[in-house]
């Protein structure tokens, strides 16, 4: 649509949409609505549309992925989460957000001393796992719901919106009322079911890529969310898995710049899980910012060499501050803002 | 436990292990049960049980997989399922079984059609997907309760037990209310919330193997199933992802013997999945016969060029008789009864 | 051409063709000669063969490699190795041809003990590497031209034809003279320099399959050889490097169907290297055969836990003669000569 | 050794070594030289030098490469190549060095415009292939020595010092009187016949990494040309082969940390090869720098729609030119010498 489209003229366009018995998706851009069709077999005739008042250009899909392309939407899409006083989290269009906390919540001492921590040196979004999926079952599977509420007082206290994994679908509500973004990690990046539930919530949603998923796939993955009506989708690239087992995951940063040119949605970087070692975490985090990522998500715990999951690849709260000095520098340079 | 060991010595030892605040599992193996102990944090003298009646031997577990290793039971798992009268499906322990049928259920004709088919030509296990996992959103997902509902349709008809699909929590109850065997897809290889749910049912489960894992991570999906308490798992072998792009994945035939030395759980191929091309689904057929796997999963579709999903790797009633006749050669061979 | 063409039809196409500016190339059949066409950088007009004597068919090929492809030549390529009197090794056409021997020449007595027990157990070819690519500077780098003369000596006692690998272009000429196959490892199969240079050969030459090439890739450097003139190009396929490290690598036994619809080169499996563990030697050799492959290359060692290189993937003479039994069985059952 | 050691202090320590039967390695670094032995095939007693006098520490190296490893020379190593006077080309410790130019010579006109653009924008080495490794034996070889002449030429022009692939052990002599600097290509990291040639010759040698190398093998690579006595040797990161096929390649930038503990050798990164995309070269070529890494491989062509070869990853002269300035300003930022 135009910019200066009516909200009738966009109405009206959803409506003939639905007359031809195709979905409506109203994506909104910085200064223009984008409006998704899917729900059709084949083509659709952009002539249909042509005269239609407020309509910029109908444009054909050529790709698989349809309403995550940039394509239907050249505009980013920019998410805002709130935050502290004044300083709402902003994820998308120029800005460089950091996520930041412990891999898991351990204990109410173990998520506040951090979440005061990344804080203060300057991560926007608290992250903290309670439902852990964990490669054995014999392993710690998170605090879950006590964990849930220990994420809402952090949250209380610093005022950072919080992020937290959701595992089964029988969790959406009770995740969905806690959190504020609910992330699907690598290994549900293809657990459909889930994908369709998170696609009913109207919460922001981050995406991590599976552990052998393509780009292609990846991208369909988050159009199962976005087809679902829920628009608001993050993609985080945490590393792939290759032959290489000197580093935890192969983190494919050629993936980014690709990525920035074939979808609209926000691409953050998580260095902790695609090296899995801590010193490597400060160089990788520089170079997301050199790239031109929307941000980063990173482990940091009070005490790593205790930590009951991620230890390893966990920076403790005085490396991540230095960690965000040398970021910010960088971002500087290429023109986002920390 | 030895192989006179009484019902009571059982029972003393599993009481033993209650009492010492951990788990006990039967395991029973053709001529003797196996105990395994889970709960446990560190390592337990086996002195413990030493003077117990009927224990044959105390084995500390060197694996992070306890209860599906062979360490733990040296005895083949064997799965019986019921089928036609006079020939139940059995897995494991010496039988070569073949579960046949289309990707996806699409109408009654088309599941009878091919039951009938893969029955005649000495199928014992008939599949059919109900609930399809579909990279795109867009694509047919399967026909969900109806097609439950035909495959019970076709067992009442055929004699043969049905094996389908399950992709979300919520939905096993209904499923394992109408199917014989449970089968979890590659994608929900690590969806440890299915895995977690599947273990309380007290139906088999077949395990398909996740594109990227490790046979390490295999067995670990394995455990958590079978640490819940249903002991009738059967692994499945459906290729991996690759650098190869011209064959649809890579199918890991040299996975089988060394599975085979780590669990005891029955292993079967599934070749269709494995090349993706009907033309090389016979020669891996044979090829998994011939390398003592413990059966197969193939696709067939009556009319292959207008399937829903997955055309191109099924074969036509026709062709697997025809391959059915030649692995059933193979397997005399090698000693397996088909 | 076709079968009745005579020496002269073929001479007058190819002379057309050397007219026409490009190179012919005679691919001998089991009853006709195919004839290839290099040199040309756009499609070639077939019309301008239509009329000449002899031709069956002028064929455009639409694939990056040419002379190897079945378009070019749908006829099997069947190589002949000469071996003991009344035994000729023959590779391909419908033969199943054993090669064993150690991975590594490493003493007179060590080299001829296999020798016998290999001939004796059915192998047709005997293998023993002189000159060894090590992945350390440190290992053992093979006896060179002294192992040369060993495998000399080993084929006059046993008459089996010697197969060994080349690694340097400047070894040629010293390896071309004492053995009758020479090997391309799977490090070299884009050393294009070496492939050139054996392609000026007239031995055969065994091309193994790189640790990550794609098939397409390994195709084209066998068209590399082929197309300087040396058309007795056999393949290996030794197994691709994936994500998993419980096996040495991944044996690719589904690319060998879809080769032989590819290529009418013999295609021969290497379970040696592909599995890395003798005791998967056995159920993979049954497979290769089961398959329909042409043959096999088997690692044998007197005394494997005392071999310079490859012992855990080494078989007694015991296991290999206990193996070529299963193998035979299995072959027969699938129409192949041992 | 003490920085304070004499040379007769060394040549001493170096007369021990030999005297034992192994093989002495000055490898200088900044302030100090470190002494690697090879030759031996178990430990060494680090008493037998404990009092030599100069000796600053015996150390005992845990890892299979010993030469290239941290623990036998803390310091990095830095090589010097001439270029336009005032302006030698330096790599390693504190440099950040850009070699740039054409992936083949084509034409003398093509090579001195894109030497003339590189060097003027910040370039200090000049890179261009003279025999080039292509995967079908149909496409362009390369120039040959008529290419080195070419690139002889440039130097003379512009002070550039050059670089070029070398593929054939036959061709050392010819490239090594040509160029500054060797290239040994990916497809060529385990040509260990290759890897010795070059590591009896006293020019710098750079080695990229294999497709499917691990970083254990690169440095093993590594050295096999450095155990031959030439200690110059550059690692090139160019991107891995995965599943991913939308990227050409999948670039390890998570590789180049590790390598920097793991290794005192430089390590540059080729981020043409590593996408295969040209609007992705400027943000990898950025996140390099903010890395750490030691510089950069780039391939720019005055024409790119009309190279012979990587058209599609090669920068305009225009283009390098806008990169350069940003790599400029990312590396102030982590204090590197652009």
């Amino acid at each position: 649509m135009r910019a200066d489209a009516s909200a009738a003229d966009i109405e009206a366009v959803c409506a003939r949409i639905r007359e031809l018995g195709f979905s409506p998706h109203q994506l909104p851009g910085k200064t223009r609505v984008a409006i998704g069709i899917t729900g059709n077999s084949g083509a659709i005739d952009p002539d249909l549309f042509a005269r239609s008042p407020g309509i910029a250009e109908a444009v054909p899909v050529s790709k698989p992925w349809k309403l995550v392309s940039r394509e239907v939407k050249p505009d980013h899409t920019v998410i805002t989460l709130g935050g502290p006083p004044g300083a709402p989290a902003t994820i998308g269009g120029g800005h460089f957000t950091v996520m930041a906390g412990p891999c898991a919540v351990e204990s109410r001492d173990q998520l506040l001393t951090t979440a005061r921590a990344v804080r203060a040196a300057g991560a926007k979004v608290l992250r903290g796992g309670a439902y852990k999926p964990r490669t054995s079952p014999y392993a710690f599977q998170g605090m879950k719901e006590q964990g849930l509420a220990l994420l809402a007082e952090a949250r209380a206290e610093t005022g950072l919106p919080v992020i937290t994994e959701i595992v089964d679908t029988r969790d959406v509500d009770v995740v969905a009322e806690h959190a504020d973004v609910l992330q699907i990690g690598a290994r549900n990046m293809q657990n459909f079911a889930l994908l369709e539930a998170v696609g009913h919530v109207r919460k922001p949603v981050l995406l991590k890529r599976g552990l052998s998923a393509t780009l292609q796939e990846w991208l369909m993955a988050a159009e199962y969310i976005v087809s679902k009506g829920n628009y608001q989708v993050i993609l985080c690239e945490r590393g792939i898995r290759t032959f290489e087992t000197m580093t935890r995951n192969t983190l494919d940063l050629g993936a980014i710049p690709l990525l920035k040119r074939l979808t609209h949605l926000p691409v953050i970087v998580d260095p902790s899980h695609g090296t899995g070692d801590y010193r490597s975490v400060p160089p990788l985090a520089r170079a997301a910012a050199a790239l031109g990522a929307d941000g980063l998500m990173i482990e940091v715990h009070p005490d790593p060499a205790r930590a009951l999951s991620d230890g390893p690849q966990s920076l403790t709260p005085a490396k991540f501050a230095a960690l965000m000095d040398s970021v910010r520098a960088i971002a500087e340079v290429v023109g986002l803002v920390l």
